[in-house]
């Protein structure tokens, strides 16, 4: 079963504390439709501009990645400049030219008017609901948000989650929409306004997931080197939702190791810049990893 | 078996954003103690002053504390004054007077040398060592050090380090103690000064495990409240070792469900101010959640 994915590409000049690279390939949209393509299909709607080359077309469409939906347009795509500091929780905008992203409308292809498994990109809600507008009969749905939409678009975002089946944001962004310091109670609320399950990403101490009578925690994997976070969240969403979409399975079990692969492609995607790692990750990679985590989070010492 | 605890009463002034309590009971051996009670006889090595309650000596007692090790001192108890922030992560020492505990010197009663469980609270290096010098033949060893050692004593530290099994310190201890802030390589190098495994407590986001060929990640309960963090990695040491002494199973296993009854024990005691939680909680209350932690961190979803 296909992924369809709506959001951004970007391009990314990126500096940690390990060294900077520039011009990469990045956007939420690519790191979720990259992971994902490990799993499944995926489907992705988007907007770029002149300048986006074509052989990272082609790595798209290599990677099983439909790009009927991407947008070109005149103008450049969208670039991003950001610098983390020391502790790389923590970064900084340096530079953020929305170019084509400004006038971004995610009209959707016909063939992709079927999907059932979607996940709906950090863009403004009420493009995030006029993608599900365009969907007949959408099964399983996704998506994220970010701190500027819940400050200036609340009203439209508080629409959007009474459609969504799974609401996946960070630790901050869980304290800002809810209004709740405690992670328990801002997802309590969170789960009142309409999303069967929370995701909240807690990035180096992993992601903890609430349901009306559920919780489950995981770690983020443990790394020597943090290499460049750019992308982990994304990443971890399309890895989510691509093992969803691959086992069809949404139960609570099903629902975990969904998780749990979404850490996987979220612990690889850090190891290197941009998406250079997981343009080299190989399927078997991600399965041994896959049992790393069972060992690390395992009670009985599995 | 029973376990052999060495540390610091103190009586407590306590604010937190939920209120404020003062005189409550505390120290780290205190809550090391109660926590470990749960699971096996405790013996207690520690200076109080003229000023301890009689009816406190009478609560650790009933809990299996053996006393003979309590020295009662001329002068006050250790007193301690604190506030945390709204971030219950973060508290500032408002004022600290150490009275009888400034020239405490841990003679242990000839009944406590054949202890087989010990854990070393956080006092003076050199006063860890001279518990350790004490004892014929120690089998578990666990030890907790802070920040003031590490900077100020660190030629003893490591000298002790070479004869504990288990390190158990916070995230910020680990990255002062190693020099390494990434989290992986702080452990690796603490593993290298010689103990077999390192704990690394990480507040609200649970504890980490690494011994040379494993690493265990296990979360905090989430809790709708944290009213009271005191004690509480104190209070998981306890439950560690006390499970460790209940079972005697080091292995990897063994070790992995101590880890967890210590994060159970640790989960009640910051629901209320002090140890106040801890005096009402009952052996069921530990099973209960025990089993809630297995349900918390199952990726099959049991």
């Amino acid at each position: 079963m296909s992924i369809l994915i709506v959001g951004s590409v970007f391009f990314d000049d990126i500096q940690t504390p390990h060294g900077s690279a520039q011009r990469q390939l990045g956007g939420a949209a690519t790191y979720f439709a990259v992971g994902a393509s490990f799993f499944a299909p995926v489907q992705m709607v988007a907007a770029i501009g002149e300048d986006f080359p074509g052989e990272e077309i082609d790595y798209l469409a290599e990677r099983g990645i439909d790009i009927a939906g991407l947008q070109r347009r005149a103008g450049l795509t969208g670039s991003w400049s950001g610098r983390y500091h020391e502790d790389m929780n923590r970064r900084d905008t340096l530079d953020l030219q929305l170019n084509v992203f400004a006038d971004f409308e995610p009209h959707l292809p016909a063939s992709y008017r079927q999907a059932q498994y979607v996940f709906l990109g950090n863009i403004a809600p009420r493009l995030q609901r006029f993608v599900l507008d365009q969907l007949p009969a959408p099964g399983v749905v996704g998506c994220d948000t970010m701190n500027h939409w819940i400050s200036e678009a609340r009203p439209d975002l508080e629409q959007l989650l009474a459609r969504v089946g799974f609401l996946v944001i960070n630790d901050e962004e869980a304290r800002l929409l809810s209004g709740e310091h405690n992670i328990v109670r801002a997802a309590r609320r969170l789960l009142a306004m309409g999303p069967e399950r929370v995701l909240i990403k807690r990035g180096e101490y992993g992601v903890i997931q609430f349901a009306a009578d559920s919780v489950f925690a995981v770690p983020a994997f443990p790394l020597e080197q943090v290499f460049d976070p750019t992308g982990a969240g994304d990443t971890f969403a399309g890895g989510f939702m691509g093992e969803l979409a691959r086992s069809g399975d949404t139960s609570e079990a099903g629902v975990r190791r969904a998780i749990v692969y979404g850490s996987v492609l979220a612990s690889f995607v850090v190891e290197d810049f941009g998406l250079s790692r997981l343009r080299t990750l190989t399927v078997d990679a991600v399965e041994h990893r896959y049992r790393q985590f069972v060992s690390l989070t395992d009670i009985d010492g599995r």
